[in-house]
């Protein structure tokens, strides 16, 4: 007992130093996005790739295996076994990845974002095709070596992501969405009924400020916090340090809105872990899935409800004056306009679930080798003619909308549907615990609703795999059922189908 | 000659990756005094402290002692021998120290601070009096521990910061100052005349828009940088991405001018260094003194002249209105008013020299065991009397008013004074060199001045040792002689005497 625990406390005093490392790479990519100059981008790739090839140093050390080792069948308390089963789940990963490629991909994203931008602003896709070409290459390098034996490439990639998740489950999980949301498309398409639209010239000073209030009734700590401007909004960062970026368009004062409430249910999860373990590996989030859950939840569960529009309303009047929208009701049907569109990002919650559909299958055809980067851009036409029933007007609002691929994000595009799938079921849930939760909302008190949250979610942290926090919260296994049930009667309702 | 090349590629694709992690540590510096949330320093110390071990390990690799080995006598083009010469010696200085000295010193610098502030704040020396000693018995030990064979300790102090370079040296540069300096002072004083001051509300926009101004037509490329406000301005980074910081007093608009232009010097050097070898020891800066002497020549040389005055006045009008500054002379006599005062960062050309001076016996002494820290505000106290015809009124304006010992910066003082020596000797080769270089400055075309500069000591970072810098650039050893000509010059003239 006591050799296993010195060698745990060694252990874990090298991870936490390891994980402060990573959040130095968190520092360094918020930098560049938000304030680093724009010539900077070279040198940078040098120093994030510097850092990243220091952080995979660590997390190759031979003492690992021979702390874990020493740890072996040892009786330790719970939470320094999880952390050893993180350790060493992560530690096999990291091993197999050979130091030259963690260098080669750290590099390889930090440019590719760049050249991303330009070919987007360009609107041609062969300017980004070579450097997605060498991404795809060296992902699916990466793939092979991280995969467990038996393991497929895209498995590889999403377990990275979604730790213990196999396309075997996801791919069931949504499918099992595609029919009641197209069907749902279809018969709101056919209603002919529109919703209204905010109508004005919205200022940007006016829309932040807003967003600001609306972040900190939703519980951000702006003391532990900050928001400014990107051209893709994100959240980064732990515990007293998480902030979370926007953007404005002066003619509508839903984007940056609803962007700030989805990052800031990123960024509620992550300042209310525990923060004597935000160092350790069962002290992070549990996946991608469950943290796009907490946001989802909250941009439309919440953000997006009858009861939130009534408290929003008087705010929105406040801050914009007349925008046409006589009451609350007609800020309600403003927020849950359905409209088929090109962009992801912009998609309301109908589409949404179809847009990451189409992404998941293309980035798994590439990964798996069933499709070339040259096929790629019709690849994606030809899905989003047959899946929105629309063309795709051009390579910036097709295949170049998204930042992901560009930085080797393969097999993250899935963890947002298994966002909507367990914001779905949590939500269902959290109102059959919560009595007047619709009252609460509608009055803007939205403390027990972040407490029910923490409590479930927030503060286990990664104490338990992912799968359990939702099938714990919610009594069960999750499923689509929840979230097919939660869009049909709610747009059923609005559309009067 | 194969196997020398194969140990040194390895040797520099090492340090190139420990220099881009050095980097990383700027821009966490830069982050932490600009952008980051208040509640997120004990997170960023955690960061900081990671980041500046995965450095050390690098920096003591044991692969080094072997690759240098495999070096040793070995033929190298000139500028792999200069990078090895610079490895070498940095890895003789850091392995000389013991890692529980290394230990006690980081312990004694990151305690010894808030001692220092709290100190200060009571305005009682013997309240630091305990942590000062035990600073310098660990810097003492330091200097043992670090010096080559014969070398003094203070000497070994120095070196740190500007490299190669000995009391025997610099003592008698500082004291070619003394006399000269206190008798202008006198003079000055005895004249009776006094320079105006520019009067009325000066807005930080304003301010801030003519720092930029003034900035880029220095040849600052904001495209590679950025200026942020602070508490303390400071510069930081390299190549394309080199971020200066200001602070705004809306009752003065010289302080944010003059700290703009002083830490633009810092950065044009920066920022001009060549591109190909900014990972490289011998890319880097060549000695703290020379980084000195570019910010102080735009400072003073160039910035507090007759003829930037010229181009300054009418931007300065336009700036802020009626100053009661009637013309450009009126300008350039409110740019240079020497006044006695305690404080040495708010000193004048005339003055700042003595403050340099006083601090750099004092410390040495300290340091080679000649002054004990209980008789050491007693020695300052003498001394400025002496130097300044004043007493020191209390600790905080005395003994107590600078950080540096604190931090266990000994050594770190004089490279200020070498600054200024090395900025006149530079200056009047400029002069030299430059024909109608008063008539380009008065029209704003600094182009020339920036040119010049960059070939004779920005493009040559640390190909050379400093001294060599400013020695072939002026074509002799440098003297404090260039540095007393011009102050003489201009400020009996201005006063005249």
């Amino acid at each position: 007992m006591t050799d296993a625990m010195t060698a745990y406390d060694r252990l874990i005093a090298h991870v936490r130093q390891t994980t402060a490392l990573d959040q130095v790479s968190g520092v360094l990519m918020w930098d560049q996005e938000v304030v680093m100059p724009p010539d900077g981008a070279a040198q940078r790739a040098e120093q994030a790739a510097a850092l990243k090839t220091a952080a995979h140093e660590r997390k190759t050390d031979p003492l690992i295996a021979d702390w874990l080792a020493a740890l072996d069948g040892a009786e330790l308390p719970a939470a320094a076994a999880r952390n050893v089963a993180l350790i060493s789940r992560a530690h096999a990963r990291a091993t197999r990845v050979p130091a030259a490629l963690a260098g080669a991909l750290a590099h390889a994203a930090s440019t590719g974002w760049g050249v991303w931008v330009a070919a987007r602003a360009a609107n041609r896709f062969a300017d980004f095709a070579p450097t997605l070409e060498r991404m795809v290459a060296l992902k699916r390098e990466h793939a092979a070596a991280m995969a467990a034996p038996g393991q497929g490439l895209y498995d590889a990639l999403l377990d990275e992501f979604e730790p213990g998740m196999t396309g075997a489950v996801l791919m069931p999980m949504l499918e099992g969405l595609r029919a009641p949301l197209s069907e749902l498309r279809a018969a709101i398409a056919a209603s002919g009924r529109q919703m209204p639209t905010p109508r004005g010239h919205f200022p940007a000073a006016a829309q932040l400020a807003l967003s600001k209030t609306v972040a900190t009734a939703f519980g951000y700590r702006l003391s532990a916090g900050r928001i400014d401007l990107t051209v893709h909004p994100f959240c980064v960062g732990s515990g007293k340090d998480v902030r979370i970026t926007t953007r404005v368009d002066e003619d509508d004062p839903l984007g940056c809105l609803f962007s700030v409430i989805h990052e800031v249910g990123h960024a509620v999860y992550n300042q209310n872990m525990p923060e004597a373990t935000l160092l350790e590996p069962a002290g992070q989030y549990a996946s991608m899935g469950v943290h796009e859950s907490q946001s989802r939840m909250l941009e439309n569960q919440i953000g997006r409800s009858a009861a939130f529009s009534e408290w929003l309303a008087p705010h929105f009047r406040e801050s914009f004056g007349d925008t046409g929208l006589a009451d609350a009701d007609a800020l309600y049907r403003a927020l849950n306009r359905v409209e088929t569109g090109c962009i992801r990002t912009e998609a309301d919650e109908v589409h949404y679930n179809l847009h990451i559909l189409l992404r998941t299958r293309l980035e798994a055809d590439l990964i798996e080798g069933r499709l070339e980067v040259s096929d790629l851009e019709e690849a994606w036409n030809d899905a989003f003619q047959r899946d929105f029933g629309v063309p795709v007007p051009d390579a910036a609002r097709g295949v170049l909308q998204d930042t992901h691929w560009s930085q080797g994000l393969f097999g993250y595009f899935p963890t947002y549907s298994l966002g909507n799938i367990y914001a779905a079921e949590l939500f269902a849930a959290m109102r059959a615990e919560i009595p007047g939760i619709d009252g609460l909302i509608a009055e803007g008190d939205f403390g027990p609703l972040t407490d029910w949250l923490t409590e479930k979610v927030h503060a286990r942290a990664a104490t338990v795999p992912p799968e359990q926090i939702v099938a714990q919260a919610i009594g069960r296994a999750p499923g689509p059922e929840a979230l097919v049930s939660y869009l049909q009667a709610k747009f059923g309702a609005l559309y009067g189908i």
